[in-house]
């Protein structure tokens, strides 16, 4: 990888954007001009980048010439916005928003699972949902052992996917909380402090919020399983960076036994197997913070059901539920001379 | 209620004990004589009972004389020890312990539900796990809406499940990462601030730590329905005192409305439905925490499955998951001549 690429990160102010400085550095992504675009309101401020500090400037349309590889994390709106003049300006878009994920000519990619999905010449790539990528990184591996017909999910979501305003958010209550003062919630609508609630987004006519709408589609979408059937809870909790979620993978037929799920997830890239019964110690949202791989373990015959398996996820919200699967999409293209 | 009764709390100074205090003066529990009663270590301590104080007294085989009821709550081994002695002695012994509660001759209650489980002349009552209650006071309003023959449960526990001392520990855990320090684990397994770990209880062969295998059997043993099929996860979660669990209960043949479990759960005793979907607000722990009723919302038809309805529940663990429902045993007995 001796070729330099010209790279936007939009949203570069925000959490997710700071993870990918950081990712360019530690994998030495080949980043040669780096240009940072936010709204209006960030222009200006300065972000360290391999030592030096580089200026964020405000997107414009034409902030895209001669870029090779765009990240987006800026919101949908801002991505069906930009999105168009990038890709005319000859850049190939990484978008981590939910604006072109359900477009059935965007691929929606998990590497691990789908990087085929994305076409010769394809310059737009969507970065799926946050608990999806973490979700099916164990749940994919189990796919092979055997056919798959319902995943049942509750979710226990860290602030980081509400933003690095929310991670504060928690954090300034928390403080209010141990000292004696009312907290006040402002980014999320209910007090974050000790407590937990179900995802602020609307609910649709089914009864599901829109986080769990996504979860259920965009599956579907990346794993080529149209007819799967998902059940699932999305629940923020106090956590700051990484989502944790309760699965229970239900087959056609038999079930693989335990033993084959461990040894399916030991040999699945990206995912690590924490299953240690003797000193109880299973994927935890701190362990799974700050790393690039997806804990997996818990796992176990479901006893309520004839062919089914129960596991708990833990995954950073941050890196692989957002900036790292984005540039682990890049990084392939490149290794495959299409960047 | 005129009968004064002459009232023992064993475990009176922990988490469970303060509460049964608590709730003899707000319900207005028609105490006589109160005896508190703890290991040699407590004895000494003075708790404070309507604007006296008592002293705590060591537990002695000879403790219970005179007493009419005892509420233990110190654990399996000292309830094995003592409710013998206790009930020699005359007393009736509702125990917060594991002690009996699958003993085949010792009625497992939560009053709502299997109140007549209770034969006359019994003297020793078991009160159920805290998490088995909070999920059937509301599973056990939509049995009667047709036939139940399987729940998916991931539970997001507190602290105060774990005692007082653990609910300390939460909170310093998580001041000292608010303030920089490294947080230390004594009392539980793992760093608890910010943070989520599976439930630190011993994992038989089938894969489930223990506290699932008590939802599992407790919850069959109040319904009496021996053969529900029932999956759970437990979750601590970084929370103080009340639990939430995401719920899945799968009916044979067709599911009920959302309607109609809404409107029962509007009717049931103990339960308060919170399931405002337009203003985002459903059951939180924080909002569970302190009140009589277990919270009950997000019900939805589960669109995985063709007949099972998801829900939403959040109550208080040292109340109706602890000492609420134990008094309640007593109240209904002293309302029916029985005590």
């Amino acid at each position: 990888m001796s070729r330099q690429l010209n790279v936007a990160v939009l949203g570069a102010t925000g959490a997710v954007g700071g993870e990918f400085l950081k990712l360019f550095e530690s994998r030495s992504f080949p980043v040669g001009k780096l240009r940072l675009l936010a709204s209006e309101r960030s222009a200006g401020r300065r972000l360290p980048f391999r030592g030096e500090e580089v200026e964020v400037e405000a997107v414009r349309p034409e902030s895209f010439k001669g870029i090779d590889v765009a990240f987006f994390s800026a919101g949908a709106s801002r991505s069906r916005e930009f999105a168009p003049h990038a890709v005319a300006a000859g850049a190939t878009v990484v978008d981590n928003s939910s604006a072109f994920r359900m477009d059935p000519d965007v691929p929606l990619v998990v590497p691990e699972i789908n990087f085929d999905a994305i076409p010769e010449g394809c310059r737009l790539i969507a970065n799926p949902n946050c608990s999806a990528i973490i979700l099916l990184m164990a749940v994919h591996p189990l796919t092979k052992l055997g056919r798959v017909e319902r995943l049942v999910v509750s979710t226990y979501q860290s602030a980081s996917g509400a933003g690095a305003a929310a991670m504060r958010e928690l954090e300034e209550q928390t403080r209010d909380v141990l000292e004696g003062r009312e907290p006040r919630p402002q980014v999320l609508p209910h007090v974050y402090a000790f407590n937990l609630f179900s995802h602020n987004t609307p609910i649709n006519e089914h009864g599901y919020n829109d986080e769990e709408w996504k979860v259920i589609h965009e599956s579907r979408k990346i794993l080529g399983m149209l007819d799967l059937r998902i059940n699932v809870t999305c629940v923020r909790v106090p956590v700051l960076r990484a989502h944790s979620e309760s699965v229970t993978v239900e087959f056609v037929g038999e079930a693989p036994s335990e033993e084959a799920v461990r040894e399916a997830i030991r040999r699945a890239e990206g995912v690590r197997l924490v299953d240690d019964r003797e000193h109880n110690v299973f994927p935890m949202p701190l362990a799974a913070s700050g790393i690039a791989e997806v804990l997996v373990g818990r796992i176990r015959r479901d006893i309520s059901h004839p062919s089914a398996v129960s596991l708990f996820v833990a995954g950073d919200q941050l890196l692989k539920g957002a900036a790292l699967n984005a540039v682990q999409i890049a990084e392939r293209l490149l290794a495959a001379g299409r960047l």
